[in-house]
């Protein structure tokens, strides 16, 4: 009898007392049972409440970078053992490209976005989005926005085809956030999302709540939900309006973000004729899209849009390329490039979309509905009656208006190409999708580009240009990136994930706080100017980390500027532009009364005024952000700085860390000549000795 | 018989050809009928399709500036002739100050959004988002976000209390986005709405197709949405439960933006005891927000959350203000400070909301639910027969816990006081209200500010702190502002307006673009590092911006540093920090070789380096932004720059605009030095003669 597989719940592994209703889950290529999902007795409301208290209380501990620095542990901790993920995944159908997509694409999330927490956002708890709104003259009332952790759990409903990249891209910006997961992987491949949960809880480096396994069935979850938990859903277009109908959702405020299947194109430019290099990429991208993973990917090309003249050609090159580089069986044996689908319960499905497509209008001009012979894992090449396997499909629609070729989606290595005569027509027919999470070009005109951006980016989440400059390092039509927004509009479910922290905002609430700089300062973490600020006594300079206080100040003395001076410094920058130096010129612009002094001189004079040039704690001026110069300085006037410790970010894993000065210069009549942030490294602790 | 009340569709003025269905609207205060009004026979869909094709044609010829500048020009046509819709308001039972903050305060998020569209939007037409992403090892493969605007409609259903300001919020956004807006103004004020709407149009400003009015009910609006149109909605919660169950909503892709009323709290902060400015500003804000529009605003503050040893202060200080300070009347009558509700029927629904507080557990504490006596408009005092007057009430409920008091909105001059012991349970009791638009605290104390906001930001859209620094400058609880976004989680809409440029952003789509630096510089309008550029030839800096192309680019001749220029530099500036003086102190600096040059010695030697000295296009460097020092420059090392021409923005309404440079230093090894922008004011057109 198969062991049933394990949920991860309230901080242990739970399997249910009875195995009466444990579904069987079987092996893509041979039907063995690999494993038996079951949920019976599981106390949902008990989990979703452990992570709202524990999950919540534990994240909360953490600022942004310490969650960034385990991000990092997590992802080594699964090297250490993909092994044994990689031998779980090839259970699924998955060859070893495909697994190297999930699995190290996954840990690859969670690398990219330890990285992206550390070096985008603060070192602390709340996010601020934005600048400052004055919202009275006096300055003494401010706006500004933070955004905070939403106070609930978030649930990741994931597809079968991705079980590993499927969950880490939605834990690592849920994690980031500092919002604990409850994973519900898909039953066909819950298995593997079990093996890494299981390698992090071996690891013993989640905070306790963190990451939650279901493991089964969740017919309630909904009905559990409150306001401050979120949804995060991947799979089929009903089952997500089912879900997104729920009271919870319509009125109880639980946010639900989506990502369906979509009807995803990919354009051939009316300038990449055949012998281009861009019909080159563009035939390898489609050959790729239709095989990889057994083209279950929510991403994958269904509708290749081809100028009417080069669909032929197209064709002829599809065809060519899947029969030298395609070979279809189980992915334990050797040279196999594409493996079964995840189910003869999807395959079966996959052939009922195929039907359809046909009774529309299309025809199968490239592979067969027919079963497929295979290779064996034995190496031995027959009919595939035990797998899930179907062939590579390509069907032709004459016309291209056919409602079926842009609505009926084959989850599997299946797409239909149509032709175009005009950008306009194939805009046009990119937006019969009704919203897509991706489309591609492959043009070398940027004024093809242009043309079609204009008009199809906002009915997709994501749009690549290929072409022969990119081709080599493009990453390809279906990969999403941990960098770039995933999702898109309408029927690809009008969600976003990952976009780098973007994803890690929509695990949070957007608040505008209005109030006096005191008040400001005090909750943001960043000195607002207004706010109460401490001169004299020691340099800040001479304070390392541990001792420097927001707010703490330098103000200089005045330094008068003389023409000399503006004439020196030309002399030696090399700038003499004419605004320094011919008082005639410079009073006939309209920005300046006659001869000023550079810019840089004031900037250069502020960092000798406001400088205390002993060794200490302060190790370099690392940048200058926002400088605007606001009046002009002439001979005769003076100016003087006021610096100020705006935000101060330690870095976790080293023993410095980043302080933002404010910078104000200021002329003898105490008009504002300049403002902007100075950026420095500063060390945590004083210097032995 | 009292004209039906005309709609503005397909660039026309619209009445039915028969009044069998109208409804009549009357006057708030005297109950004379206003107008009537019917839709029998609009043709909506044609209206929708009027705004999809001739809208987004006439806006899509427009860059952001160019809205922007219509915008105040919308607000300068409106100030104009403001009298008339003062006088109309007065109809609606708004007092001269109600008055003002629905007309002047709509009129000001025109001049708000027009002023913010030119500083912070490009004068493009695409706007981008975040930074570069470099995809790929050798930087051929690039990506970044643009949002394109939604290619549909944004249709507005706005609420009775303020049918200017309640327009003008949402159609400045859209404008800006390039959105067309047909407007559906509530009933019993639309009146006014289309008072506004016929100034814009017999302005002669409005774009053909960018502003619709729909004045009447639109039941089958839903019905006739597609992907690419969206919905904002102003209202009641149950109303828009129903609309987002919708097809269109729920599977069509529409976007649904909801801002409904909530149950918003105000706390009085522990330290904010009888006798201090924060307990007089609290009470005084309270008073206002009950009597304000007769507490007819969804941001009114509906749980007063106070210390439970100051209930009876409070109670006590805000029934003398109220004694003190309200007249309730006719508001054309002299010396009236507060109006009637909007309507007969919104009087009954406010009363019944009161019984149902009272059954929960709340007793009347100042009022009284009696029809009050009143000032009639000829100055009479008298009861209120034909008016909808409702006296302000304040309930006292001893249980904080009841439900009724979280849940229960009257929705009119109504709030409701609870006491609180710990700061945890003020938290805990203002997230009871399950979300809400607003939550104030006054407080003087950053400490409560601080605990206080990291519990309930989360609840809130906004939080405003009010203490004796801000209570003069503060705009006040109820007031949502431009700058700052307005909406809510949960039962206040889950939604978001306003906010600056955040609500342009929602009427568009954000889409991730991957492609070769030279695709990306054409469709973001922003030259990208690898995409060609142009050195040789003319000077940049002699082409005004009518000549001046992105890609232009001065690569500069190469400089050495020398000890001795460092020493100059030192003197010169001031700047004698040790890294630049003591080679044995610069060597033992973790980042440093030994003795380096100034990072404002490299920056201004950059800037000799670029520079064209004689006068011409370019006026100023306004400003520099983004520098990072990455190789330290020793003596010996020589440098160069390459400076490009990245963005270019001319302003609408000067004969200059900004270029933002590229700003590359690389030493003899070719080794990145720095990185920068360079911001300059250039003319349009070169001098003449």
């Amino acid at each position: 009898m198969t062991e049933i597989l394990p949920s991860y719940v309230g901080g242990e592994w739970w399997t249910p007392a009875t195995d009466a209703d444990a579904t069987e889950v079987r092996d893509a290529s041979t039907g063995e049972v690999v494993t038996r999902v079951s949920t019976d007795g599981l106390d949902l409301a008990a989990a979703l409440q452990h992570g709202r208290t524990a999950g919540q209380a534990s994240l909360g501990e953490l600022t942004f970078h310490q969650r960034a620095v385990l991000l990092k542990q997590f992802a080594l901790a699964l090297t250490e053992r993909k092994d044994e993920l990689y031998a779980t995944s090839a259970r699924t159908g998955a060859t070893r490209q495909d697994s190297w997509v999930d699995i190290d694409g996954g840990i690859g999330v969670l690398f990219s976005y330890s990285s992206k927490g550390r070096r985008e956002l603060p070192n602390a708890k709340v996010f601020v989005d934005g600048g400052v709104e004055r919202l009275s003259k006096d300055g003494s009332f401010l706006g500004r926005h933070i955004y905070s952790r939403l106070p609930g759990v978030a649930v990741q409903i994931n597809a079968f085809n991705f079980p590993v990249w499927g969950s880490l891209e939605k834990f690592a910006p849920a994690f980031l956030a500092g919002v604990p997961s409850l994973v519900k992987p898909a039953t066909p491949t819950g298995y593997l999302a079990e093996a890494f949960v299981r390698i992090l809880v071996e690891s013993g480096l989640l905070p306790d709540g963190a990451l939650q396994l279901v493991s089964g069935s969740v017919p309630t979850l909904f009905d559990e939900l409150l306001l401050g938990d979120l949804v995060a859903f991947t799979g089929s277009a009903s089952t997500a309006e089912r879900l997104r109908a729920h009271a919870s959702v319509q009125t109880g405020g639980v946010r639900f973000t989506n990502e369906t299947d979509s009807i995803n194109a990919s354009i051939l430019g009316t300038d990449a004729v055949s012998g281009t290099p861009e019909f080159d990429s563009y035939v390898k991208q489609l050959v790729t899209e239709m095989t990889t993973k057994a083209g279950q990917k929510c991403t994958a090309i269904r509708r290749a849009i081809v100028p009417t003249a080069s669909v032929d050609d197209v064709i002829d090159a599809v065809r060519a390329r899947i029969e030298q580089r395609t070979v279809l069986g189980d992915p334990r044996a050797e040279g196999v490039t594409m493996g079964p689908l995840a189910s003869l319960a999807q395959r079966d499905e996959v052939l009922r979309q195929v039907a359809r497509l046909e009774e529309s209008g299309g025809r199968v001009v490239i592979g067969s509905t027919e079963t497929p012979d295979v290779t064996r894992a034995d190496g031995t090449v027959g009919a595939a009656d035990d797998g899930a396997f179907v062939a590579p499909l390509l069907l032709r629609f004459d016309d291209a208006e056919d409602a079926g070729v842009h609505s009926i989606e084959a989850f599997g290595p299946v797409s239909s190409i149509i032709g175009y005569g005009s950008l306009d027509e194939a805009a046009a027919l990119v937006a019969r999708g009704g919203g897509s999470l991706v489309t591609s070009v492959a043009t070398h005109d940027p004024g093809v580009a242009v043309e079609l951006s204009s008009r199809i980016a906002a009915f997709n989440g994501r749009v690549l240009f290929l072409d022969r400059d990119d081709a080599r390092s493009s990453t390809g039509h279906g990969s999403p990136l941990p960098q770039l927004v995933h999702g898109g509009p309408g029927r690809a479910g009008g969600g976003e994930e990952l976009g780098g922290i973007r994803a890690v905002l929509h695990h949070m609430q957007r608040t505008a706080i209005q109030g006096s700089p005191e008040m400001l300062t005090a909750i943001s973490g960043i000195w607002h100017a207004g706010a109460a600020s401490k001169a004299g006594g020691r340099h800040p300079f001479r304070k390392s980390l541990a001792e420097l206080r927001i707010g703490d100040q330098v103000a200089s003395a005045s330094r008068e500027v003389s023409l000399d001076d503006i004439e020196t410094f030309a002399a030696f920058t090399g700038d003499t532009f004419y605004a320094h130096m011919d008082e005639q010129a410079a009073a006939a612009n309209p920005f300046f009364p006659g001869r000023v002094a550079h810019g840089y001189l004031l900037v250069s004079w502020a960092a000798g005024l406001f400088v205390d040039p002993e060794p200490g704690p302060v190790l370099a001026n690392s940048g200058l952000e926002n400088l605007r110069f606001v009046t002009p300085v002439s001979a005769g006037d003076s100016i003087r700085v006021e610096l100020t410790a705006k935000q101060i970010t330690p870095r976790e894993t080293d023993d410095y860390g980043e302080v933002r000065w404010d910078a104000v210069l200021r002329n003898q009549r105490d008009e504002l000549v300049a403002t902007y942030d100075v950026l420095t490294l500063v060390a945590k602790e004083p210097a032995a000795g």
